[in-house]
């Protein structure tokens, strides 16, 4: 039985929230796919989440390796593979509860940088599960520069064999994924040495525990790491090497290889190197950013109508929470957010086709695009989605911080978004490395990417809103958003050479930009994304309400970006103080609108109560009872030892009776 | 052996370390007893947090029982009392990992709200640990608004009880800390029938266990409500009433009296119990929010010393990551902020003991101030602090992530203090309801509280500063400020108006103007911030270089709220674009002469090492060598069933050797 509260508001959805579903899933029949999955997934005990918030982390880990076992098992039986429609749905029906993931990194890496032969011998191997692989390039104290990596691989001519060696502390393999328990091998990011030369960071496979008893091979130090705010399934380890030796045909020689006589040989294009990254950032947004921030607004949306707290109108019944404006300005830009990140990646994923088939004709003139766009968005969604998760946890407020409600362990895992895979700061200054550059280019009149192309028409001119209204015209607010793109690389650029022209050096002068060039590369990212979800409204199907409330969603999505940040706007007068207030306005006329269909807006991301996990966000709406329920099964309800131990002592010698 | 990377950072201080702590802790006396107090429980085997994060909840709740209990026995060896100088230092001293913190609450509430018969009965009872007490409050569906309760006591005239129900599952209390599994007894918060009639909300003292075996009253349904995402030592628990009865005299009658004939008696008068909360409010932000940031920027800033990544300069060794003017971004405005918020504390316990001394004559004039600038900076405060300490940890990229580095725990910690104790946004309403009225009242001449009377000065003049340098000058960026604060609840106060005048009623009116109101509240008491550090600073010594580090820092406190809220003091051209471009030049050139100072400025915090518990902020900085040594202990590298039962089928039959 559904909670009215809830089962009203969905009453009177203006949409049809099937046909939504059907749109984020691009298409009906994809639509079909994902819940045929979901069902298989969820209807097998073996992949049950049901006590996961009561779980130690070996309990955790020793589940992700049991369903990793069991999926290979399933998918045989469903007749699922790595190529089928099925296979993107897998991740997000499990939540991504599952072991292994890095073994898929593994054999991507000796795909992609492997020879032939390499490909031959270890794909089998890996696609049979008769190894367990893993990917060890960070180190205890090095990250982002991989050039700084500090663990070696000597080149031993009499043997034909590298020696690999861990010279001191820091540089420690640590934080690979499925290495600290379960990896038999990794690929081991070292500093090349031949006849004493170094050649920099190269890729070696090495077998790290035996294939027999699982014991770690000689000279090896391995274990793992130990607690984190999340991942608890996962063995992030770390590893020691000492005089580790492997055979020359170990290291990934597509692009470089060492003859036996020690003769370096490089060949092919080390750019594709740059794609691999862009790979992987563009599509953890999907799984691991938008997932989970949909995840949220559903659980946050759902319990703000049954929540009901003081009064709204003296007399009547507590409201609905979501019917103070202020639950309205936490919840409702979260939840426009998602819709306008999700069309950001379709855009990305496009762009990223495109740019492959390229490369598959040796065309890498998208590259540095495709780099800068990633690099951006990845940073931005990333940390926009974070503090969205965060902002939903905290309006459910006592009982948002319960691990039953679901919202924490969201919110702990995607905080680690922003961290790996590129830390945010350094990626946003890439990007804007890309914008300078191609504003010094389009400036002098040379040719720029066509996302940047903006850049070279500077214009001085003010917003020409008049009322309210003006701002829910998308050209009105997306060139808004242009002109302070320009306004902030255009201003930056001028510092960075003023800087350099008065003496100061290239590198110091770059560093006293850093905090406004990240300011430009938000402000570039913010414009494409508010000008995408514009365009994609534009295309949309009429029917079913469905372009009026992503119209909605969109407005609000730009109005929200400029109430949030409206010194951006201010700044050189493009927007009036009045106009402001017209922007004001106008977001907080949206926010009443858009709060009638929050329900079916959040319905239509299409989470079952498994995949949710969430005492608070039940379809049915059925808080309070499902949060008494599952406390009780807590271990926390199991006698404990300090009655015995502490508390009867104490309490010994008490009147029996007060 | 320090990490000279560290060590170096303490040779160039500019002030005198011992100095700044003596001032942060009130004087060098106040200093040594600290120091005492934390060098004889951290002395003290029986209070080490060695494994905590480790730990599961079972086993936090039963060390933190464990340590309470022995607090007992630690208090009477060392002569400590409740009522001496060192007992404010303990809590500290065990980072709260303790228990029976409900215990006083249910002490207090006794105190305030019992006769003078119940006080004498209860009170030793409670000090002697002859029985162990929580308070029992909120509700499953029912927090911030008290009235909503829906507990029942229903006095029985004829056996002269109350017989108190919970008459549906949102009525079940629901968060109480010691109840889930420690309390024997706890103030029960109930709608008071006596003859049918409803009299409102009321505290009765229930006893819920046994004092001969733990066992669960008759009716009393009680337990622990699960995992959270902190506070696992702390059983929160969960209570359901079914006809328990209780005498007549376990009803807190201090104000209120139900006489045997069930007439009902109100006496003195009730604006106390606003002080009673405002007590709480104000204590909470040394010990649970500025003490974790403290910790946070002291982990955050050493660690910024001891991390190096990519290079600066081309040619030399990577860099302190603290030197990207990126980093110190992100970390210096928070070390500011905690020095700002610290004196804004000093600044509010003054005020509050004032306060305190003037009820105790029978004045409660000063309580509507005190509810609101309490009230304000308790959101303020949280909300600012816990942003700073997720900025402190994903300044540590990765290992920021790690529990060993103690940043996580800070984290999940403070940002409770967002929720309990008044949700911030329902908060931040208050004092704005309290500025609106001082509004109205100043702009009708009346006479209004000292912190507002600014409201009165409508000015509508332009900021005069001319150089980068004119924005060092307190007195320019104060009244900028103020300005801003005036503005805001201004045209709110404006807007309310003219929304009722144009028909609108009053409660909806107040509702649509609620984001707005809310922003007028938070730029009251940033002003307040401001001022008040800059009249701190004035006061203090110039010997040792204090003076001078804490202008710096109060000058970065106050542009930083300006370079990240432009809009604000943009808006109605106070500022010129032209200005803020000085305000962003002065800004970020602070963060330069300030990184110099960042480790004695985070030194000056004082904490041990076992106070942080961090792999990352040691005194010593030997970061790599402490995340090796700590994950070698952690559970995780015990041997996994994982193995045997998973693994080892799936890689049976692999080839021995590859």
């Amino acid at each position: 039985s559904v909670n009215p509260d809830l089962g009203s508001e969905r009453q009177t959805a203006s949409f049809c929230v099937e046909r939504l579903t059907a749109l984020l899933d691009g298409g009906a029949e994809q639509t079909r796919i994902r819940r045929a999955v979901v069902e298989a997934i969820e209807s097998d005990p073996e992949f049950s989440r049901e006590n996961q918030y009561f779980q130690t982390q070996n309990e955790r880990y020793e589940a992700a390796v049991r369903k990793a076992v069991h999926l290979q098992k399933k998918m045989h039986e469903m007749g699922w593979t790595e190529n089928g429609p099925e296979y993107k749905y897998i991740y997000r029906a499990l939540s991504g509860d599952v072991a292994f993931l890095l073994h898929r990194v593994f054999m991507r890496s000796i795909s992609v940088l492997g020879s032939d032969k390499q490909i031959a011998k270890w794909i089998p191997l890996a696609t049979q599960h008769k190894l367990i692989g893993s990917y060890a390039q960070t180190e205890l104290g090095h990250g982002t520069y991989l050039q700084g990596l500090e663990t070696t691989a000597v080149f031993d001519t009499a043997t034909q064999e590298f020696i690999l060696n861990t010279p001191k502390i820091s540089a420690m393999k640590w934080w690979p994924g499925d290495m600290g328990r379960s990896a038999t091998h990794t690929v081991v990011f070292a500093q090349l040495y031949i006849h004493g030369k170094c050649y920099g960071i190269h890729p070696f496979i090495v077998q790290i525990r035996s294939l027999q008893d699982h014991s770690l091979c000689p000279g090896i130090t391995a274990g793992d790491i130990g607690p984190k705010m999340n991942f608890e399934h996962v063995d992030n380890g770390y590893l020691l090497l000492k005089n580790v030796r492997i055979p020359r045909e170990n290291m990934l020689s597509k692009f470089c290889e060492v003859r036996p006589d020690g003769t370096y040989v490089r060949q092919g294009s080390q750019q594709i190197n740059y794609f691999t990254m862009t790979t992987v950032r563009v599509s953890l947004i999907a799984d691991e950013v938008l997932t989970p921030l949909m995840k949220a607004c559903t659980i946050a949306v759902r319990y703000s109508v049954v929540r009901r707290q003081s009064k709204l109108k003296p007399g009547e019944q507590e409201a609905k929470i979501l019917d103070y404006q202020t639950q309205q300005e936490k919840l409702l830009p979260q939840l426009a957010a998602a819709y306008a990140f999700h069309f950001v990646n379709d855009y990305l994923q496009e762009l990223f086709n495109k740019g492959y088939r390229e490369i598959q004709r040796k065309n890498f003139d998208m590259l540095p695009e495709l780099h800068a766009l990633s690099s951006g968005f990845k940073a931005v969604i990333t940390q926009h989605c974070t503090a969205a998760v965060e902002i939903c946890l905290r309006a459910c407020g006592g009982h948002g911080y319960s691990l039953l409600s679901g919202l924490p362990s969201l919110y702990t895992k995607i905080l680690a978004s922003c961290i790996y895979e590129g830390e945010n700061t350094i990626l946003l200054l890439q990007t804007a490395r890309f914008l300078i550059k191609c504003f010094m280019a389009a400036s002098a009149g040379q040719p720029v990417p066509p996302s940047v192309t903006y850049l070279a028409a500077v214009k001085h001119g003010k917003c020409p809103a008049k009322n309210k209204l003006d701002f829910l015209s998308p050209d009105i607010y997306t060139e808004a958003y242009q002109h302070v793109a320009v306004r902030l690389t255009s201003s930056t650029a001028a510092k960075l050479q003023d800087l350099i022209q008065s003496g100061v050096k290239k590198h110091d002068a770059w560093n006293q930009c850093t905090v406004q060039l990240v300011q430009a590369a938000k402000a570039h990212c913010h414009y494409i994304a508010v000008k995408n979800f514009a365009e994609t409204v534009e295309k949309l199907e009429t029917k079913a309400g469905i372009q009026k409330i992503m119209k909605h969603l969109c407005d609000l999505f730009a109005l929200h970006g400029i109430f949030s940040n409206t010194g951006a706007f201010l700044h050189d007068g493009y927007t009036s103080a009045a106009q402001m207030d017209m922007v004001t306005a106008s977001y907080l006329d949206l926010l009443a609108v858009i709060r009638k269909d929050a329900v079916p807006l959040v319905d239509a991301f299409d989470f079952t109560d498994q995949n949710l996990n969430s005492a608070l966000g039940s379809y049915d709406g059925q808080v309070y009872q499902r949060l008494y329920e599952w406390a009780q099964k807590s271990p926390t309800n199991q006698m404990s030892p300090a009655y015995e131990r502490y508390l009867k002592p104490l309490l010994h010698n008490t009147l029996s009776k007060l």
